[in-house]
């Protein structure tokens, strides 16, 4: 083992020993290289890039390749090419940045490859592609090495520029300080070794436990948006239905009936009442998940036992839901602030000009239809303020700022607030239409009244669990009533973990 | 001490060799764990989220139960779960996880904890429940331990949820990676000894000294936005005093004198001239604490003396201050940009039409007037637009990427920039209202008068500091005047730290 | 070398090895203190705070001073305050808080410095203010000794500005704790030894290589958002260009021609025609960049040859145009919003009325004005929403939990989209009127022509870019076609680094 520490250096006493091997028979050092020799097996592009970055660590490294005079050109002038056999040799850790086709190049070098760690860095072109993961499919072939993956997840892009261009890029270069390496063995020892290598590169390991996990670490930098596919689709279903509602009741009825042509409403109206009924509605799903929480732990009279699958999921997803709710009632404001900026609004009003000085009305104005009007824009400005305040503090840096009672006030408390005002906004939009004959084209109730349906059961429902009888139960729950009989369990809610899942 | 060492390994080359015990008389190793064993006391929650943790990051757990048969169901396999003294005897490093209700139990573990180092993981109910915080009062039942505080503010949660949750989070992900555990204890090896542990747990330690920090860890997650507290009450005071201002003026006023009803106006209009007034006062704070402290030490002649209590106060809740000040900005653009959707702006437009055909009025184009407000209506989007860029540069990540030249230009120079805008766009929307008679209606001034009157102070005031002599005596100040006699001191503006107090 | 353990402890099994020695044949150990003594030269306030972060964390601390006595009052008590040749005698690595105008006291501490580590913490107060860098001056006045360069990035205040303070502010807080330390040195040792420290005093290290990056690191704390100069100045030529272009047309034309004075359209109007013009040219220049970048590898059929320096300027600075474009095309949805609430807008429809009535039109309705302008606006709302998608994906911490596959979907696939219906938005606009012969006053194409040249060329680029024969070749030639005859190379086109430069 003695073999990797090429050089030896006067004591350091900064660096943990790992680092450098001294002791009181060593000879007085004159080098100064402290890190071990690693080997990277291939000549592609992120081997190359590896490789930089490893030198510019202080690492001494070996680059293995099947043709190492042609590849020698490729790499910089301080790096040892050579044969695979060669770079094997003269480390103990090995990266292997060949491609899963090409590993059974590999099977040469097993006896050389004993014993030792080797580091799998590699991706596929798809999710799931083999039946097994690459790492483990490596393991398989070379039962007595210890096979570690990571690194995949970085780009060769990433791995080359370091803190050079950093300086030029202040935004990427914070992206690039902190990337994280996701790493797993069977191998603890293997893994914490690796996981030591990888903070020497200026990279955040994260420990992903066992070799098992290759697969999800594979299908990593392959995927997209995985945690809002679920969000998107139900907020795409949500618009999809309301837009042939509203399509139906305001241009189907009124051509059918009176041959009245408002297909011009189609781009800026129609949009806009389907925006605010899917965000208000979005919200709303936000907050139920919460209350399907808490009344499974009321039914089952206990915190610990698992949520059904589906309610698991939607839980997880209700950050994603609040965003795009946020989202859709920012698009909403937009198209509404538009509307007077419209031809359509302009010979509507010139229009009702000429008629009033033909009827001869002084003053048209109607005090009730005034007041309707000045609240609902009121209390929607004041419900999207206070969404705003849930949305900056999801954004991460601000969300890692804060406690578990500052969020939990934020998304919880202000989040029903959010929800309850905008509730509001849409029973003020509506007034008494609900109640007019007329409104009920097709035998359809307004869209607002559709919309209203989910958001006035959550709310009612928020109030049940309020309830002194209720919310008291509830509240032993959290508290782990089950396990009161220990007298030992730490105290205080912020430790208290499943309330991060209820509350909300 | 070589009990925590229960398996040696093959000599590790990455890992501190804090970890890894071997020397050239030991065995030949053949097990892989490398971490010693940690006790933790108490079967509650946290307890359990903590071992499974401490699991995964390879160390060796044995949990301590007053009812070992019954917790161990409770726990994962692997883990050894037995009684309290069994737990502390194999172990250097105790966690309790046990409420401070309980730590009488730790009497009879007394002479067993002799020497070794206990982790109060405990938090309180209230903030300031008890006279003395939990670690202290702890250190004084033990006085031969070593008392360390830490790992208060990780709910169990975030303890337990670990990369594997991560992968599928993103955002909660970077929040988890980072999460802060802040730490303290009398003894400066038992604090590094803890922060180092915390490192390979994945958390990252802050040190915060010594154990008289405790109160202070253990109110951290009982806070609620401790910072925001005075700006919001100064905005929410500065909101009430202008609202009513403007509603006696506005609406008490032409009710009185000409029984004229304008209650309408109350949830738009008055709300939309008490927004700006407060955002452009808030705005004007900000500058103003800086130039108190300017005076201050221009008062003074030195920047080393401190400034009063009340203005340390003030000046560090200055971003507070412009965040709020941003925020009802953009709810005074919201509001002002519903004002001709409303139904009274429709019927007014009617009338005037009306109005207009009667009169016979052809063209009634109003040069004066309609530059007046094409100009204050640019002046405001202009001052919106320089605060958001503010607003942008204190979000933590985008912050962190400044240095502080680029912070200081942001915040100081474009800041004053935007007041000066800002108050030139309250300054044409009064126009020459301020000169008129009937604007003092009750003999009150008009709301932007009031409005006004600080943010031109500070103008003035920055105006004053910025002469040649003021601010050439200011700046040998800020350059460490007093210490100029000492030939050493390090140049370059970046590195003085107060002038970050008073440039802003 | 002992002499820097002035304190030896008991085993400490969590700690790195470098911070306590202790071996079978130590004594048993009583004190506490386990890391090394850090001379500090100079008595200025970043000295003074380095010392104080250096007690904090648990190094021992000898304060160097030409007039100690005079000195020590500054210091906290606990530090020992002494000549330079003392303290200098007493550490292993020494930090040089002096000006570097006072290099010249070193020389008389020349032989006492050989050997040791010497960090060199002066910044100088403009770009580039001397011939070569303060850290490359020091090392050719002490050839002997080791010269890093370092912390000069931290303000004192920063650097002082401890946990204690963090508790109360948490953004400053998180900021403080990841403040990067730029460390560069001709020895690797020293440097790494450096970096070492830095994490222990709990800032983040970042290896910049050899003392000829001191330069830069000398420059950082001066430099004035050097990434934003190149975009911005592009961004104020065309708005120059475009706002006397449009100067020209709309208001110098009318007036000429028929002595019609516009020049109230001045604040608002121009200003708005300008934004939009910009703002889209912007986006265009975005992705052209990337179409260039592909030209380039198409011709010279390889990925290998590096681009022109100006294009690989304009590549770097695609995300600040991008975010230049965002900027004004939300100052233009304000701007746009703004116009029914002036009061030009509002004369000009009394007036319209005023003729309606007196032509005896009864309705003025125009079917094609009003879906002409319904269109328009909805397509400028999709446009920017998309466009903000981009821009929060910006925001460093949002960036950082993102993979290549999703930052690359975001940011080329939406922003394509969102040009493309951007320059739908524009056409709308215009409609016809390119078309007539009156649009072309002063023989000058109305603005949206001139603006819309750009985008319509680079969304044809894209289409070239996207025809399959086209496309494939360059897939080949990203994938490294080059470099296919190696049968080693990792796949997967998350490494690929290139494509990252193209894509967008």
């Amino acid at each position: 083992m003695d073999t990797i520490y090429t050089h030896t250096s006067h004591p350091s006493m900064f660096l943990p020993n790992g680092y450098v091997k001294n002791g009181p028979t060593d000879p007085p050092a004159h080098g100064h290289i402290s890190r071990p020799t690693v080997a990277v097996l291939g000549s592609g592009d992120f081997s190359k890039c590896l490789t930089i970055r490893l030198l510019r660590c202080g690492f001494h490294v070996v680059v293995g390749s099947r043709q190492p005079k042609r590849a020698a050109e490729f790499f910089p002038h301080v790096v040892d090419v050579t044969h695979h056999e060669d770079a094997v040799g003269k480390a103990a850790v090995v990266f292997l940045a060949i491609r899963r086709e090409h590993y059974s190049v590999l099977w040469d070098l097993k006896h050389l490859l004993d014993g030792k760690i080797l580091v799998d860095v590699s991706n596929n072109r798809r999710v799931n592609q083999y039946p097994e993961s690459n790492a483990e499919y490596l393991a398989s072939l070379l039962p007595d090495s210890t096979v570690v993956k990571g690194f995949n997840v970085i780009s060769a892009w990433a791995m080359q520029s370091g803190p050079k261009d950093a300086s030029r890029q202040p935004c990427w270069d914070s992206c690039y300080t902190y990337s994280k390496v996701y790493i797993c063995s069977n191998s603890v020892e293997g893994r914490q070794q690796i996981m030591e290598l990888t903070r020497q590169l200026n990279f955040i390991p994260v420990d992903m436990g066992a070799l098992s996990s290759s697969r999800e670490i594979e299908n990593m930098p392959l995927r997209l948006f995985p945690d809002w596919k679920g969000p998107v689709l139900a907020a795409v279903a949500l618009s999809i239905f309301f837009f042939v509602y509203s399509f139906i009741r305001d241009i189907i009825h009124p051509y059918v009936k009176s041959n009245q042509s408002d297909f011009y409403k189609i781009p800026i109206e129609m949009v806009n009442r389907t925006l605010p009924t899917v965000a208000i509605t979005l919200l709303a799903l936000v907050y139920l998940a919460g209350q399907l929480a808490a009344v499974h732990q009321l039914y089952y009279g206990t915190k610990y036992r698992r949520f059904p699958h589906w309610l698991e999921g939607w839980l997880q997803s209700r950050k994603q839901l609040g965003l795009l709710s946020f989202f859709l009632g920012c698009v909403h404001v937009l198209y509404s602030l538009c509307l007077p900026m419209r031809r359509s609004e302009r010979y509507l009003l010139l229009n009702m000009a000429y008629q009033q000085f033909h009827a001869n009305v002084e003053n048209s104005w109607n005090e009730e239809e005034v007041w309707r009007v000045e609240m609902y824009v009121s209390f929607g400005i004041m419900s999207l303020g206070l969404l705003s305040l849930l949305a900056i503090t999801s954004l991460p840096s601000v969300n890692s700022a804060l406690n578990w009672r500052e969020f939990s006030f934020i998304q919880s408390t202000l989040g029903y607030i959010a929800l309850l005002i905008a509730t509001f906004h849409a029973l003020l939009f509506g007034w008494k239409k609900a109640f007019e004959e007329d409104a009920y084209r097709f035998y359809l109730p307004p869209n607002f009244v559709v919309a209203l349906a989910l958001p006035v059961c959550v709310i009612l429902g928020k109030v049940f669990l309020l309830t002194p009888c209720v919310g008291r139960r509830l509240h032993r729950i959290k508290r782990g009533a089950e396990s009161s009989q220990y007298q030992e369990s730490v105290g205080a809610a912020a430790h208290v973990s499943p309330e991060r899942v209820t509350v909300m």
